[in-house]
C-alpha cells in the first residue's frame, strides 16, 4: 500500500475483515491529520494534490471530519477549487459554511461545473442577494438553466431534474444515434447516462432506450421498434415522494421528466432519487420522536430549536395529564398504591399506542395502506391491541394484586390497561390516516395528538375506575 | 382513456392533479373489481391478458389488493405462469402466501425466468424439502447458480449479486466489445446494465466502463484507455448495509462483486440496493418503538408476537420505576401534588431522552458518528440537553409553584427535570455509540435500557429531593 492511491483503507484493496482493516467509508485518521497539516502550512498545492487522489464523496468526508478552524482555512484556500461535487455531497449544514467562506467568484466557478439540478442545490442555500451576486458570474446559458430550475419548488420534480440528457428522434436508426452521441462534444452529454429519450418532432415524450438495448442492436433497426414505454410520465410538478415511488415501483436508474404538453424537459437519475429516499426516511424517524431536523455539524442552538417546540408542546399536555390524576386527588390520598402504580399504565399504554402509530406511519410511508387494505389494517390493530392488552393486563393485575394484597387493585389496573391498550391501537392507526386524509404530514402531526390522548384516557379509566372499585 | 392501457390511473397519461387524477401508485378500483370478477368466473385467459398489459409491479400491486380468497383462486388458477418478477416485487406475507398456494412446477417454471438474486430471493422463504423439489425441476446450470447464491449469509453482497453482467478482456477494443456484444444471444447477457467489466485473464477485476462512455468512444479505442477504477472492491461476504453505503457513498447504479481472490463474479444493480435502503430503515424505525416486524398483510397473530416481548420487558421496567415510586410512599401520601406532577417529570424526561436517542441511532445509520464527530456530538447532546432542560424545568417549576402555592414544590420538579434531562440526554446517545461499538443492532439493543434508566433516575430524583426539600 502507498499513501497516494490507498488514502481511503481498503480503498480497492481486499478487507480481509470489516473491523480491523476498517470498513469502507471510515477515513484513517493519518490522512485527516495529514490534511489538516497542510492547511496548517498553507500549502495550497499539497491540498489540491490531495483532492485530486481522492473521490469527490471522500473529499466531502475529510472536510466533515477537520476541526472547524482548519475546515475554513481549507476552503479559504481552496476557494474556486473545490471540487463541486465534494461541495454538494457535504452535510446541510457543512455545505452552508463552506459556502459561507467562498468568494463569489469561487461559488460561481464550481456552479459552471455542475449540472443544473446540483448547481440549484447549491444556491438554493445562499441569500437572495448572495445567489444575483454569484449568479451574474455565471454564463447566460447556465444562468437560466439555474433560474429555471430555482423557479420549482423545491421538493419537485423540476428541481431534482437535470438538463443533461440525450434524446433522439422517433424516426431516427441506431446507427444515427450512435453517430450523433460520437459527434457531439463531450461536455454537451451527461457525465453518465443509462438510456435515451425517443421524442416525436414537437419533442413530445414518445420512449425510452435503454443503452444496453441500443448497444445490442444492429445499426439500421429503428429506434421505433427498440424503443419501450415509460412506465409513469414524470412531470415537473411532481413532489419528490411521489417521484421516488415510481423509481422504487418501477426499478427505475432513471426517468424523464416532461412539461405539461408531454414535452421531454429533463432527466432524473437514481443518485439524486436515493437521496430523497433517505431524505424522507430521516424526517420520518425524527419526526416520531419529536425532532425537527438532525445532522452532525449541528450546533447546539439549532438542536435546540429543533427539539423544543416538541418538549414545550409536551410540557402542556403533561400538565393535562396532571389535572387528570388531580381530579383524583382524594382517592389517591386514600389509596397510595395508585400512584405508585402510575408508571405502569402511563408507560406500557404509551408504548402500546406508540407501536400502532409507528407501524402505521411506515406504512403508509410504504404505500401499504389504500383501498381495501385500510380496513384489514385497522381491524388488525384493534385485534392486536386487544390481545396484547388482555395479555400484559392480566399480567399487570396479577403482580398489582399480589404486591397491595388486594384483589380490587389488580382488577383496577387490568380492566384501565385493557381498555387504554383498545384505546392506543385505534388511536395509534386512526389519527396517522386521517392526517394522511387531510394532507399532513402523519409523522410530523400524529404523535402529539397520539400520545397525550393515551396519557389523559389511561389516568382517567385508571383512577376513575379505582374510584369506583375501591372507595 | 381506455381500460387497456390506462389501468393505472395516470399512467403513460398526465395528471393534472395528485389528488384528483389518482396518485401513481393507487390502482382504479374498477380495475381490481374487474380482475376479481375474472377470477370468480375462473377465466384463465382473461387474468392472462389483464397481467399481460400491467407492469410487473402494477400485477404485484393488484395480487396485494385481491381478497384473500380471490387471491388464493387467482394463484391457483395461474401458476406457472404467473410473471416472476411480479411475485417478486410482492411483500413478504403475499409472496410466501403466493408460494405456498402454487405447484413446485409453478415456482419453477418461474425461476428459470429470474435471474439468480432473484431466484434464490424465492426459493429462500421456502421450506428445505420444498426447495429441494423445485430446484430438482429447474435446469442444472441454473439450479447451480442458486444454490451457489443461496450459500452466501442471508444480508450478504453474495445473495444480492446476480450472475449476469458482461465483462472484457482488458486488451480488447471498443469495437471488439460491442462486436461481442451483439453477436451472443440476448439470453446470456442482462436484461438491463449500465456499465461492462474490465478483467485481466484471470478474470481479475481491473476496472469498468460506464455504457455512455463506451457508446461514446470511437471502435478502436482501447478498453483499457478509457476504463475507470472501481471505488471501492465489494466482497461476496460484505454485509448489505456496508454494500448500500458504498452505492450512496459514490452514487453508483451498479457495481461488481469479486471473490477473495479478486475475480469478478457478480454484478449489484441500484434496484436491489433501494430495497436494502428501505429494508434498514424500516427495521430502524420499527425497532426504536418496540417493533419487530410490520406488514400489510401480517396476521394478528404475526402482529401480536412482533410487538409483545417488548411490551413485555416494559412491565418489567415499568414495575421497576413503580418500586421506585414505592420507595418514597410516606412522601406522596403526606404530598399528594408529587403523584400529580409524576406525569411530568416522566413525560418530559423521556421525550428528551428518546430525541436524543433517535438522533444518535440515525447518526449512526447515516455514519455521520465516527472519529472527533463522536466528541462533538457528545458535547453536543449534553448542552443541548442543559439547555433543553433549564428552559423545560424552569416552566416546569413555575407552573407547579403557581398550581400548588408552594415554591418549593417548584424547586423539587425544577431541580430534578434539569438533572434527569441532562441524565437523558447523555443516556441518549453513549447507550447507542456503546451498543454500535459492541457490534449490536443500536436501534434495537438500546430503546429499553435508554428509557428505563430515565424513568427510574427521573422519579428517584424527584421524589428524593422532594423528600429532602419538603418534609
Amino acid at each position: 500500500m502507498n499513501d497516494a492511491s490507498d488514502l481511503r483503507e481498503g480503498n480497492l484493496s481486499v478487507p480481509q475483515s470489516g473491523e480491523e482493516a476498517g470498513a469502507p467509508g471510515v477515513l484513517a485518521p493519518a490522512v485527516i491529520a495529514q490534511f489538516v497539516a497542510s492547511v496548517d502550512e498553507g500549502d495550497r498545492q499539497q491540498l489540491l494534490d490531495a483532492i485530486a487522489e481522492l473521490h469527490p464523496a471522500d473529499t466531502a468526508d475529510l472536510l466533515e471530519h477537520l476541526p472547524a478552524d482548519a475546515f475554513r482555512k481549507a476552503i479559504h484556500l481552496l476557494d474556486k477549487d473545490l471540487p463541486p461535487l465534494a461541495i454538494a455531497e457535504l452535510s446541510d449544514e457543512t455545505r452552508l459554511a463552506a459556502l459561507n467562506e467562498q468568494t463569489d467568484a469561487g461559488i460561481a466557478a464550481m456552479i459552471e461545473r455542475l449540472d443544473s439540478d446540483d448547481a440549484s442545490f447549491l444556491l438554493n442555500d445562499l441569500a437572495e442577494d448572495r445567489r444575483a451576486s454569484v449568479l451574474a458570474r455565471v454564463s447566460a446559458t447556465d444562468r437560466a438553466a439555474i433560474e429555471t430550475s430555482l423557479a420549482f419548488d423545491e421538493e419537485s420534480a423540476g428541481r431534482l431534474m437535470q438538463r443533461g440528457f440525450v434524446a433522439a428522434p422517433v424516426f431516427w436508426t441506431v446507427g444515427q444515434t450512435l453517430d450523433h452521441m460520437r459527434s457531439v462534444a463531450s461536455d454537451d452529454l451527461p457525465e453518465t447516462f443509462f438510456e435515451i429519450y425517443i421524442v416525436d418532432p414537437a419533442f413530445r415524450l414518445q420512449g425510452s432506450v435503454p443503452l444496453s438495448t441500443l448497444i445490442r442492436a444492429v445499426r439500421d433497426t429503428p429506434l421505433k421498434s427498440i424503443m419501450k414505454d415509460v412506465a409513469v410520465s414524470i412531470q415537473r410538478e411532481m413532489h419528490q415522494e411521489e417521484v421516488a415511488y415510481v423509481f422504487q415501483q418501477y426499478n427505475l436508474a432513471s426517468a424523464p421528466v416532461v412539461d405539461e404538453a408531454g414535452r421531454l424537459t429533463g432527466m432524473i437519475t437514481i443518485d439524486d432519487i436515493v437521496d430523497v429516499i433517505q431524505e424522507e426516511n430521516r424526517e420520518d424517524i425524527l419526526a416520531l420522536s419529536g425532532v425537527r431536523e438532525a445532522g452532525a455539524h449541528q450546533s447546539v442552538l439549532s438542536a435546540v430549536r429543533a427539539r423544543i417546540p416538541w418538549l414545550g408542546m409536551n410540557l402542556v399536555t403533561a400538565f393535562c395529564a396532571s389535572v387528570v390524576v388531580a381530579i383524583f386527588q382524594g382517592t389517591i390520598e386514600q389509596v397510595v398504591a395508585l400512584a405508585i402504580l402510575m408508571p405502569v399504565v402511563a408507560g406500557l399504554c404509551g408504548n402500546a399506542g406508540s407501536q400502532a402509530l409507528t407501524v402505521t406511519v411506515r406504512a403508509i410511508a410504504e404505500r401499504e395502506l389504500d383501498g381495501p387494505l385500510i380496513g384489514r389494517a385497522v381491524r388488525r390493530e384493534a385485534l392486536t391491541a386487544l390481545v396484547n392488552g388482555v395479555v400484559i393486563a392480566s399480567a399487570a393485575a396479577f403482580v398489582a394484586a399480589v404486591w397491595f394484597q388486594d384483589v380490587l387493585i389488580g382488577a383496577a389496573i387490568g380492566g384501565a390497561m385493557v381498555f387504554t391498550f383498545l384505546f392506543a391501537g385505534l388511536i395509534g392507526i386512526l389519527v396517522p390516516l386521517a392526517m394522511k386524509r387531510f394532507g399532513v404530514d402523519p409523522a410530523v402531526a400524529s404523535p402529539v395528538l397520539v400520545l397525550t390522548s393515551i396519557d389523559l384516557i389511561g389516568f382517567f379509566v385508571f383512577l376513575g375506575l379505582a374510584t369506583l372499585i375501591l372507595l
